[in-house]
């Protein structure tokens, strides 16, 4: 089918988009493979609404993200409502309510959009497909290894080369900035010079605080932890403080669990990245591909989450954003994943009934089947099929003349009985 | 699983769910059915976006849907924006907009969730799981079949048995109509005693308006005309007007059809039903199930819809209400889907290395399998695995000894190597 994702799509509102035929088709495809990748780790569906009270729902929402939530009276109730901007406190508050009989740990899969208001003229997508686990009761490293691992396979599984899973951890930042003792206004100048990788602009804020001079070696260390595994060492001989030495710990043995399955070459740090939501409480994660700028997958560790909810519990998670994965590979998946059908129907002039009986026959054999209906000539028939991605045309003449399967694209033909199309594997 | 689908969900406004893992993969089931059979017949997916300008929503929208629309202001655009309450507008959208270069006809599917306002106190959903097709393009009765064909084999597809499909044809209806001249309150009046099947009121009304004899002898026969395919006989001898008996030579001829597939024995017909949406233009129908009052899906020719769009084409379509169709079929299903997974993978003391180890390679060999990080004992595990479905605990112990696989509800256990495990088909 033509690619017409390029025709002008001022019909609609910014930041969200018709999905065509090829896309569509791309985007299921890796919504299964995430899917089936989740399922053989042992993960399981939950569908969550697309409408919740704004209330329940801003328990489980980031500062960030609680802004960005679509919101409206409810005729009904006069509560507010809105439309959840994230999955993952949805999750929490069906795990911590309506599953808190169940034994822990909970192993939860979803795949569902979200809406988010964005700034003006961003050209944001305010329509999110997330598709995403959340593994509920596990504190120990092993569960932040098996999300990391998790994630790796999903990417090796949409076919996703030479991408890296970039790693953080908000404790080993939080242990850093507990030694400034700055204002909450400071504290987050400094975080965004952090997140910036300005040292000039971070010497300035230290200065302006006055902090002393090992609180503030540790700061401007920050901006340049980042690269492969000596990362941590560099950080281990930097830091002085408990929290951030605990942090490199749980680090270190995630790492190490990583080297057992052999994927740890997929894996780099960044201690001075802050990224992860509000909700983040260790070890956090965002997955990239080559040449796109924008994660692909995101997730971390979220100990306080579940306790907004009324039942704590340790907790982590990811979501893959499917359509920036989707830019991502888009070419990639080009020649694989292609909305095609097998034959299309067509009779010559009496033979309608015979083209109509035969093709329910066609699908039960494992077909894919459409009846060409119109009253038009091979020809046009046959640039039909090119164009819509038949993989055949297939030529019914009247009594018990032989079917013609032509491929529309070389045109050439086989010529043969139904018996004999209905035994093919392949066309 | 245990179901917990039961707890209160006071958490959550009226008409929307939580769907936890058995009813989740009771959803993705039914939806993957369905999708299976839609590609067997050439359709392929588009995705339509949550978000649409109001204006270009409601050109179509049927007059009930439209005030049912969740609306509001766009804070980027100034404009009223929608959360759509039905898919096929969409579709008709971008099949006239943007695919409008492509040659007709189209097969398009969809799956996705549409929010509607309901009555206080009605206690219906407003979030609404529809997967459904359109045809865009062809106006024979071949494609009505093909659409009531499609619809079946879905039925039979989805595990259903005993339903029917319920026929209906709006133009018939608006045949008798016409010839009564009636001011449009006293129309609207008529066809809600119609569809009500209220001969008295219809009588009544009639007289009101002072209908002659020949006319008053149509409408007053419409509430009578249901049942097997005789009803089309009975209403032949009835009806005089052109309109009308077209509509009777448009059913007829899809019936015959639908012979020729051997299907007609699901299909019923009732002329006075009048439950189409307000864009059908032919054939409409709806099906059921044994048990069950809501229509599980409904269809129908809608030749107006894609004018509205700028693109003039017939268009013949239908959609599966989803969650009908699940409580519907809730409990058939219940042995059949379950969320469960092969393997909890449980180390004994010392062997949590080992355990590790092993688990990647059960999944490489196509198993599900999670890893069981909790400090506990076998029997402990045991209690997890049964209450969570897994099909066997995988007790892993020291060294080079040989892995229990135990039964979690019989206790049954075998012994074996991990070669042995891994060349297993089944467990």
């Amino acid at each position: 089918m033509i690619n017409s994702n390029a025709l002008p799509e001022s019909a609609l509102p910014k930041g969200v988009r018709d999905f065509l035929p090829l896309k569509a088709a791309k985007v299921e495809y890796l919504q299964q493979q995430l899917q089936q990748v989740m399922a053989a780790w042992g993960f399981r569906p939950v569908i969550t609404p697309q409408l919740e009270f704004f209330d329940q729902l801003e328990k489980g929402l980031g500062g960030d993200l609680h802004a960005r939530a679509f919101r409206f009276d409810d005729r009904q109730s006069g509560r507010l409502l809105a439309f959840p901007p994230d999955i993952t406190p949805q999750i929490a508050r069906i795990a911590a309510t309506r599953m808190r009989e169940l034994p822990l740990p909970l192993r939860l899969s979803y795949s569902g959009k979200v809406l988010r208001h964005t700034e003006e003229q961003a050209g944001k997508n305010r329509e999110i497909f997330q598709v995403g686990v959340e593994l509920i009761g596990l504190g120990q490293p092993e569960a932040d290894a098996e999300m990391i691992a998790m994630a790796i396979e999903c990417l090796q599984g949409s076919g996703a080369k030479d991408f890296t899973l970039d790693i953080g951890q908000v404790e080993f930042f939080r242990g850093v900035m507990d030694g400034l003792s700055l204002s909450s206004d400071l504290a987050r100048r400094v975080a965004g010079a952090i997140g910036r990788k300005d040292s000039t602009e971070l010497r300035a804020l230290l200065d302006e605080a006055g902090v002393d001079e090992a609180a503030r070696e540790e700061v401007l260390a920050l901006p340049r932890l980042f690269g492969g595994r000596e990362v941590l060492e560099r950080a281990a001989k930097l830091v002085k403080n408990q929290r951030s030495q605990r942090a490199l710990d749980n680090l270190t043995q995630v790492l190490a669990l990583l080297d057992r399955h052999g994927i740890a070459e997929y894996v780099t740090f960044d201690l001075g990245e802050l990224r992860g939501l509000d909700y983040h409480t260790g070890i956090t994660f965002q997955g990239f591909l080559p040449g796109y700028g924008q994660a692909v997958c995101s997730g971390g560790r979220y100990d306080g989450l579940m306790a907004n909810y009324g039942n704590p519990a340790p907790a982590t998670g990811f979501t893959f954003d499917l359509l920036n994965l989707l830019f991502a590979l888009d070419r990639a998946l080009e020649d694989q994943v292609k909305p095609r059908t097998d034959l299309l129907v067509y009779a010559c002039e009496g033979a309608v009934l015979r083209a109509q009986q035969l093709t329910p026959r066609l699908r039960a054999a494992g077909f894919s089947a459409a009846r060409d209906m119109l009253d038009r000539s091979i020809d046009e028939a046959l640039a039909y099929a090119r164009l819509m991605n038949y993989r055949r045309l297939l030529v019914v003449p009247v009594g018990e003349a032989a079917l013609r399967l032509v491929n529309p694209s070389s045109e050439n033909e086989d010529s043969l009985t139904l018996e004999e199309l209905l035994q093919r594997k392949e066309l």
